[in-house]
């Protein structure tokens, strides 16, 4: 269902200035239902550019950097300031500005991978709950009606107990060195510097873990992985593949690759019970196909029959009118804007993030590894 | 790409309240891209109802009803009024708003079918042309960026010249008498006295029709249509099939239902010209097929390569990243946004009001016709 | 499951030499399940060509006219002759050759349409009544497995009661004019001589019609159909759109076209009735789609699980193994082998040839009729 | 196109007798194209199960046991003894029964794996070289025309180098223990005794395997193996996932399972090359999926438009006519016949399963080390 607020949330954005494709989708996501206000941004690193991106969008306050923005916030009465931060930068700049503004009470919305390291990390974590503040990470493809709808029935014993998973993250657009070619998404992305230890593995591989986490709760017991520099002189991995095995025995296997040429943007779970299966994917992601030895396959359909509330709960419009990703990732800024208000919302907390940078860090050390198999990590509780 | 403006335009509403679900619709379409600001809204034709549902969206300007709206607008100074209004109303009342704001030189966006008859909806064009407003309807399926892209390569000669049509829109909805089962959606629009002379065709042949007009430029012929009431009481049609001769020898049908049990939202155009062939399904809008005798079939998709820039215009994010109907819809608005900033905007006009009132009106008539093929009247041209 | 006789049936054919497309294909159909022997032939209207023919097959009995077939093999002893003929001429051959082997006493299995007129079709039927033989007509797509679940399923009331049904054949390769490039199948197909009054509508159409009667029993009231030549100078039909009143009424939409340019063989079938739809498609025949506004969409598989004993019946190998169009031409043959051996056999009779004679008669004829809807005829009973 | 020959090869079989499923599908693969006649068989391991089911099949020849049979078939003359045998007995028997017909200058048809071990599968290749026979193995997947479209691609260069390969093979019948339900397709593929040491990777794996090389070329430099046993108590592996290091640097994923529940035969091959990538689904066997950065997605189809002629040649009727499994695997029994006759026929060969055998064994001790990486052994070329 619609649901829109009298009040919106005054928001303020921290990066996505202009040529910063993420900043928009940020935005979009924020005002899509009205949940939502962006009243202040440091949208660029450098003080011109911010200012200049801020003014082209008529943001109410303009500043020329996050540390400015953060003083000045904190100088206004308190119905008047920002309520909550987004932090929309590239990866190394996570860590600081999600600190500052959680460490001064702001709620926090934070792109992923969460930060560089674990360390980093698992410091965010511990801020965020000492400030109490809500700590949101877009993990974006959770916030799908079908990805939510998937988690209800693995998490209801609908496929009874899972035994395998496959979740692939398919991509070609990095199969040429477009970071030579000044796209500046291909820039960033590629550079150590900016993204932390890995390439794919980091910028869709962690989008992957996520899903299978949220979906089944399955928790990773060690990782075999085999990460691999296509093109010639990238200094980051461009494909990976993982045999996965998790906890209570289910075995998995991860696909992360941005030099499979021709393939766009295609996330796709699958997960095997000893009672059904299901399959999702992102490109197509209004219908959740569900498997058995049984019966005939069966295809969910986004607020159609046969749905958890979870999944109805997610979705806007009626079958058959599509929603996707800009609505998917709405409904992530729209679980953090209930928490803000007090409720139980529905949404990738900094717990997620704090998992997630473990599932790089030990990924890596994999692929660096002669063993077979590189153990996960026990991941502390928040 | 994402286009957010600096100052978006002041927008009023009428209808769309609490339960109106076409409303929520309308004003996410307006939110999305930051392109209008609704900032009146008379929701409601009770004014309790009216009021209660403007405070509940926290709307800066809340009336009691339309009228009452238009005057207090009216006197507002030129920078602070509405410079537009969104008419979301069942059918019946959008001829004397639309007539009374258009009048006043407000822009207006009305849903269709435009009017309850060519001669209130010729009156609306006149009106709105006297006046020098832009006037918005929101088929909103023409926004989706693959059918820009489908009428960019018909009009561009890709598909030579055009032999068959093929336009079905398949839903079930209605195959149950869910107006007895005080379901608001089915109560209007089996109602001829808020809904017209037509049921299905009216609803959702309209959309047909208006996607094949904007698709293929081709102008209908003559209409061989049969009607039938499946739900046993009901008072208009719930299901048509046509057959259509377009000018120049082209040939189509046209299938509109509401009684295909599962099915949700399937508008689906195929054309077939000399040279190539083009089909297109609103339910997976993010791809076009294009098909010939001589090379393997082609799917393009949403912002990937190869398309036109009409296309490439209409979308916001990479190639695998779906948009949807929000997205489309916010197209719609978009176009009418940018036609009265004065730019040349791309959104269905009241002219395509116009001749949609007469589709309804041709096909009804050709459904009591022992005749059959009953001649296509000529539209007035604005 | 796969049925493999000990003793296959004796056959001869008619027609089916080089360059004769479908004769290899019936050939394959009657030999798959090593259900026949082809031991004799008159494969062409020339004595050379159908003994080069027949000896390039390496035939043991090859005849130069389907004349001295008959008399050569009645001559034969009982255990030696044929048994049963295969007709698989150009359609104005039908008549003569059905019909003097049926009055001989041999089975026969004749290609669709029956006959150039529905006085010879009915010849034909009381013939074969009269000589007691088997008389089978290829309506070869009515032998693939989901569509006899489909036929189970709506004579087993699990539609509910029909409202409506969409049957379309759509190909292409008739966009051009192939007749006057020597390819054969074009050529006489478009030539009313060898193919009778109707173009697409007799040569595919015909399929959509059985098609339709197959899986729901229902009986046509009347047509209203718009028959269009689309490539100048052809002088039959090229691409026709019927609308269709059943009795009982339910209504119907019968697309059938060459001229759709890059159609390949896209035969499809839905059928809507109060409870649930079905949608099958013959380029991807194995799933059998089944809608409802109460259930997941459910997609049942060939040989999979949920399904009724006739489709079960026509399966060979596991699901997921695909069978395609070679299989379900073959179950027709193996219907008829059925029948020969004094069983219940499933496949087409000399009665759907009746009726879709018929069906081609009354289409031309409301095509011709300024009053469109042109009632269809009573069908004697054989 | 359909070819027919004037006389088929004179074909006996070992194996494949009642309640073996792939002994029918070996018959229909042989008599399909007319190219075998089946006139001698020892199809059971017991002489009285032999003999009744050689009768039930009509046989000319019907023998207790492979041993009689080849005994007696050598002391026929030579144009009335068999040219060629198939084997299509469980995997342990494969060696003996082909050893001694190749040996005794019969020509060999070998169901997979070709054998038990490699010294086996050595035996075999030397065995056919020093009698000079063919020696097809019916790895049947490669025979659709395709996977001979995907294989004329890739070798042409028309992917550019080969970077990355996914190749899974998705069951999930197995996912109950069905070989404690007298299932007897389980029984034997479940007993290490019948089917050599690999369970799922050697019954699917190894099409997996047989389909990449042959469409690639691509040779295996080292393997990951992770094998799982789900089944509780079931002695061989039930799912299987490898990654796969190429020789040249190429990547690959491959996935086989048959507890994926409610996947039926689900063998999939994407390839990835530096200008483009391909996808093949068995499932949907006449769809050959072509992608790239710089164009739409194109769709070739079997016998349409822009194939190669390797692929045409495979293809007996038109686009649009779906040919399926039982098709593609008389192009194997097709192939086979054509190199018997001199020609250069496309068909697996004994070397496939020397390689394919190597395959299971270096899977299987990759998944019993802690090393990461198991190197591939060099295969003897014959």
């Amino acid at each position: 269902m619609i649901r829109e607020p009298a009040t919106p949330i005054r928001l303020g954005m921290v990066g996505g200035g202009k040529d910063a494709f993420i900043g928009g989708v940020h935005r979009i996501a924020a005002r899509l239902d009205g949940a939502y206000e962006l009243v202040a941004g440091a949208l660029s690193s450098t003080p011109e550019k911010a200012r200049a991106s801020g003014e082209a969008l008529g943001l109410p306050r303009v500043y020329g950097s996050w540390e400015e923005m953060l003083e000045a916030e904190q100088a206004l009465p308190e119905d008047e300031r920002i309520e909550a931060v987004s932090v929309v930068t590239p990866n190394h700049v996570h860590h600081p500005v999600a600190k500052a503004f959680a460490a001064a009470g702001f709620h926090v919305i934070c792109d992923k991978p969460l930060a560089l390291s674990s360390a980093e990390a698992d410091d965010l974590a511990a801020t965020a709950r000492d400030a109490g503040v809500v700590f949101g990470v877009t993990y974006n493809y959770t916030g799908y009606p079908m990805v939510r709808q998937a988690r209800a029935m693995v998490r209801n014993g609908e496929l009874g107990e899972i035994r395998k998973v496959i979740v692939e993250y398919n991509q070609g657009w990095l199969a040429q060195k477009l970071e030579e070619e000044h796209v500046k998404q291909a820039e960033w992305r590629t550079d150590p510097s900016r993204s932390g230890i890995a390439g794919a593995i980091g910028d869709i591989g962690s989008h992957a873990e996520n899903l299978v986490s949220t979906v089944t709760g399955l928790e990773i017991d060690a990782i075999c992985a085999d990460l691999t520099t296509f093109v010639e002189g990238r200094p980051l991995d461009d494909d990976g593949n993982l045999l996965i095995r998790f906890k209570g025995g289910a075995r998995g296997v991860l696909i992360a690759s941005q030099i499979e040429v021709g393939e766009e943007n295609d996330l796709r779970l699958r997960v095997y019970g000893t009672k059904a299966g299901l399959s999702w994917r992102q490109e197509e992601p209004n219908e959740l196909i569900v498997t058995s030895n049984d019966e005939p396959r069966k295809v969910y359909t986004r607020n159609g029959p046969g749905l958890h509330d979870d999944a109805l709960a997610a979705a806007r419009i009626p079958p058959g009118h599509p929603e996707a990703f800009l609505e998917a990732f709405a409904n992530v800024y729209g679980g953090v804007a209930a928490s803000i208000r007090g409720q139980d919302g529905d949404h990738p907390t900094v717990q997620d993030g704090v998992r997630g940078v473990r599932f790089i860090e030990t990924t890596v050390a994999s692929a660096r590894s002669e063993a077979k198999w590189t153990p996960f990590p026990t991941v502390p509780s928040s």
